[in-house]
């Protein structure tokens, strides 16, 4: 049985045998007793098994080694010590597996860094064990909060040969031989495996667009690329997206839904990884809780990107970068912003030129519709807009910005055949565990990070 | 509002005001009067909007075209006609997006050789709606049936430096460029993105196996990737795959979870998607709910790889492929198996030879603890391993099969850290999708497919 079975309902089990199978977190001996901290990983945090000279074996237990698996068969009792309202106490131990003294992961307070490097034990210790507890349950909420209204989930493609989006930024896929390619002396890419040049999706937005306009409402939820050459914390090259599109909504729609949204994953999220939540809270972000009840119970401010402007115009600080209408707005403007309006806010209708072809232009032809959402203390989480929906103002925006119109009349006939206006927005999976758990690093939210110079595992 | 609420709950609308938004299927026109099949893709099927000529527009409207979105303001009544329980009657209709008569779906039979070429549009015919509604149901039943258990959903890394599986059936991923790689006439990997050789995963097992000694129960759902030259019905480079694996867990209980999850799934199905599933079972495959319902009602049987080629040696057959002790079995022999003990059968314990390294090797020194799911109408559904938790025997076995061990320290070192005996098994979610719609190509069952040669969209 998980130990989480025992933990979750003390009471039924208590007095009863039971058998259960996990890891040694930290092991202490005495004399005639001994004390294990012991973890299957089900659940947040460890049992204690006790044992005493009693058992026949009593002295080849206390040789039991931290990292060891055991299997063990003992009874669920109150405890008399302290720091755990109940405990086991062992009727026999059988060793499955040993651990030896190098062991990495020993009960003492390791860095992030040192962590990192052992990424494939990391989850054997609290932090990590949490961390990506709450990456699942954080995965399920979405789910299930699309699930529950009718979205269809849509899996884009992987592979691309589409690549308006990311030109530059893209992992090339292909099964031509290196080093033949370079004794041949040219490339042949009619010999590739699709016959064309192919590469890794920065997005599934496109695709996801073509479903909605056929389900409605749809959303993505899968692994994204970007060759970016960054080394920061928050830039990795494989990361996880959700990306909604839903027909018939405007960008007024849009927000509502990512609002919606954002409140019930925290909730989910607050309400199924509660020890772990707490934990987060004490010991990496103080204040977590405190930041997300926030979040659930504050109302969205909605403001044009125009009117964001003049604000940090009028304010009296020294700006290291000065806010210009016209112009993307730095980190310390969205810092600004969100301590302002203390709480999220929505920044909407951008200056066309420094974003996307495919966002609708508004009546004023110098902004389009599209939206970004600032959170304190996490920045921009999400960026939408609403699709330009119309023929002819789309392709002079590809033109405008030069994404070729070839091997996308797709995309184009979808504003031909039954186009109607649309929105949708992005989500970064690994931002919003970000924001969830306090932990910095996007590098400490995924399991095996992608980054420039580093592919272990 | 979607047409769904409509449809689930036609008491509450009735003789209600309603306003919903889709797509034109079908245009009949009368003189008085003309007739609308209606879908927002919501849900299985159309409704009927019915309008007369009392309405100002009435000659607009009955130039409306198939594919063109409309917003339309109507009261639900209940039909005099045939073939529906009630219709929209139209107060005013409003159209988005018109469509023009060269658009590819008709109400009329297409291919689906026709609609694969039409990718971007299938989902608008009634097959696809519904193959592509119950792949995202499919997907919420799978992360339902773990979730729920306890489960931690793990995502596998998709760019890869280990690969130990998937020699020269991979894709290499780079950003190279090749161009000057021709020019050069040597590669350098030290200056590629990740300073060495990388590519897309054909498994997350092994990178599972390191998160069930953390977590006790793990699963994968997500991409991999097979750079395989097979143009079949049940191949495709870009797939999608569950992957779960459990600590403490030997064969016998792996195969306990895969009859379990099995039957969830298509209960879950079989509930959810009722309407789709009737259109597959009448239209794409008779008997496709007997053989569903039969399924979730049978017992599994458990044999060995051993006594299965005896039963084949045995029957009076004329086998194209004589079966052989030691061999692996062909489609004619999984066949006869599934036939002969009525129901899905599991095979186990392989002939080391055929299976993978990483497979427990059992007492007789001669087979493996492995196990292949063998189901009536689909042929092999899953296959799963005890894996090999013995270092030595493991190291053996990988220098038996070529496979480098350097690089797999990680791996390895799971076994000296706290081993213990765990189990998996892999389930291609496409061949589950076959097998539970009765459309038989994979690239029927995949958005936006990719073979040799095929990389649209």
């Amino acid at each position: 049985m998980d130990i989480k079975e025992i933990v979750v309902d003390v009471e039924k089990y208590l007095d009863k045998e039971v058998k259960i199978f996990g890891w040694v977190r930290n092991h202490r001996k005495q004399k005639e007793f001994g004390f294990i901290d012991f973890s299957d990983g089900t659940c947040f945090g460890t049992i204690q098994l006790v044992y005493d000279n009693k058992l026949d074996d009593f002295l080849e237990i206390q040789k039991i080694k931290i990292g060891s698996s055991l299997e063990v068969n003992g009874t669920v009792i109150k405890s008399e010590g302290k720091g755990q309202e109940f405990e086991i106490k062992v009727q026999s131990i059988k060793v499955l597996g040993d651990c030896p003294d190098e062991y990495p992961i020993q009960p003492k307070r390791h860095t992030r860094e040192f962590l990192r490097e052992q990424a494939y034990l990391r989850p054997r210790t609290n932090l990590f064990n949490a961390v990506f507890r709450v990456r699942s349950i954080t995965a399920m909420a979405i789910h299930t909060y699309f699930g529950e209204r009718g979205y269809v989930y849509f899996h884009a493609p992987l592979i691309t040969a589409s690549d308006c989006e990311g030109a530059g930024q893209m992992f090339q896929v292909t099964t031509l031989d290196l080093d033949r390619v370079a004794k041949s002396g040219s490339v042949d890419y009619s010999k590739d495996f699709f016959g064309k040049s192919a590469a890794l999706t920065v997005s599934g937005q496109l695709e996801a667009e073509t479903y909605a306009l056929a389900y409605k409402k749809v959303y993505t939820f899968g692994p994204t690329f970007r060759a970016e050459n960054s080394n920061t914390k928050t830039h990795a090259s494989e990361f996880w997206m959700i990306e909604p599109e839903i027909a018939f909504c405007d960008l007024e729609g849009d927000m509502d839904i990512m609002e919606d949204m954002l409140k019930y994953v925290v909730k989910y999220v607050l309400e199924h990884a509660k020890e772990e939540m707490e934990f987060f809270d004490k010991f990496v972000e103080k204040g977590l809780l405190e930041k997300l009840n926030k979040l659930i119970n504050s109302k969205f401010t909605r403001i044009s990107h125009h009117d964001v402007i003049t604000i940090l115009k009028e304010a009296k600080v020294k700006w290291e970068f000065e806010p210009k209408y016209g112009e993307d707005i730095a980190r310390e403007h969205e810092k600004y912003i969100t301590e302002y309006f203390d709480g999220p806010v929505f920044i909407k209708d951008w200056p066309k030129d420094i974003k996307a072809f495919y966002m609708k232009l508004n009546p004023d032809k110098e902004t389009v519709a599209a939206v970004d959402l600032e959170v304190p203390g996490a920045g921009e989480l999400m960026g939408g807009s609403e699709r330009e929906a119309d023929l002819n103002k789309l392709v002079s925006r590809m033109k405008d910005m030069n994404v070729p119109v070839e091997g996308m009349e797709w995309y184009l006939n979808l504003r031909k055949f039954g186009g109607c206006y649309h929105s949708g927005f992005g989500m970064g999976f690994e931002r919003l565990l970000i924001y969830l758990t306090g932990v910095e690093n996007i590098r400490d939210v995924i399991p095996y990070p992608r980054t420039p110079g580093n592919c272990d595992y």
